[in-house]
């Protein structure tokens, strides 16, 4: 089925979840204005777990195409749905807090947007919900697996 | 098993859902400050969809507790697992912005948080966070009888 452990499908979805977790990470760290707002430290928490769960994997898909090996038995496929459950709940929590506190930041006029700063934390909170969106269809995807297995 | 659709724990985990979100959302609607901020408007409305759901999931707990009718067919019971999976998605969406929100204006000592105004809507977000915590529960259990029929 497309899309589960050890596909070409699944290995786009991990460097998806890589691109748009590294996006997000790199657009609130490009300065350490962040660092004073609880909302975004747990962004840049999470997005930091994120990157080398899905970087893993990702790494495993390749192997899996390249050198077929035998299929992974239930135990390792529980391990990754649960991890990749966990880490959507998270990145989901992290970028809806970061958006509401920014989208407050945006409208109540504070000084701390001066120069598109809130714009570009914007852009990272969106970039984390995508990873979270693709982090969701992988979990759905190997739970759908597991429950055939 | 405890805690599928039809069971006395079932009906325990939609009551415990229903008046977390009720308190969730009486704290937030005492006055109407929460009107210009989107992440409290948010909350309120995923609140107003979740105390219905659940209210309606409780009663058909009773019935079935009490007039034992046939098992429901696997349709329904998806339709329950979806509708609770989504409204667990949202309702986690909202507790974290509105807390975030409310840590924020803590924070910066904003005029908005006069008279514990503030400490109301964190409880009001903490009450929220319980609710998707116990829609997670009924989640994963209708999921799993999903799964075994």
């Amino acid at each position: 089925m497309l899309g589960v452990l050890g596909t070409i499908g699944s290995l786009c979805l991990r460097l998806g979840q890589t691109i748009f977790a590294v996006a997000s990470l790199l657009l609130m760290c490009l300065n350490t204005e962040f660092y004073g707002y609880t909302a975004f430290c747990f962004l840049v928490t999470i997005m930091g777990l994120v990157i080398p769960w899905s970087l893993t994997l990702a790494l495993a898909d390749v192997l899996s195409v390249y050198a077929k090996p035998p299929f992974p038995p239930p135990g390792i496929l529980s391990i990754v749905v649960v991890g990749d459950w966990v880490l959507s709940l998270l990145s989901l929590a992290a970028s809806c807090s970061a958006a509401s506190v920014t989208d407050f930041l945006l409208g109540s006029g504070d000084t701390f947007c001066i120069g598109k700063l809130c714009t570009r934390y914007q852009v990272a909170a969106g970039s984390a919900f995508l990873s979270w969106l693709l982090l969701l269809s992988s979990t759905l995807l190997n739970l759908w697996l597991l429950c055939s297995v």
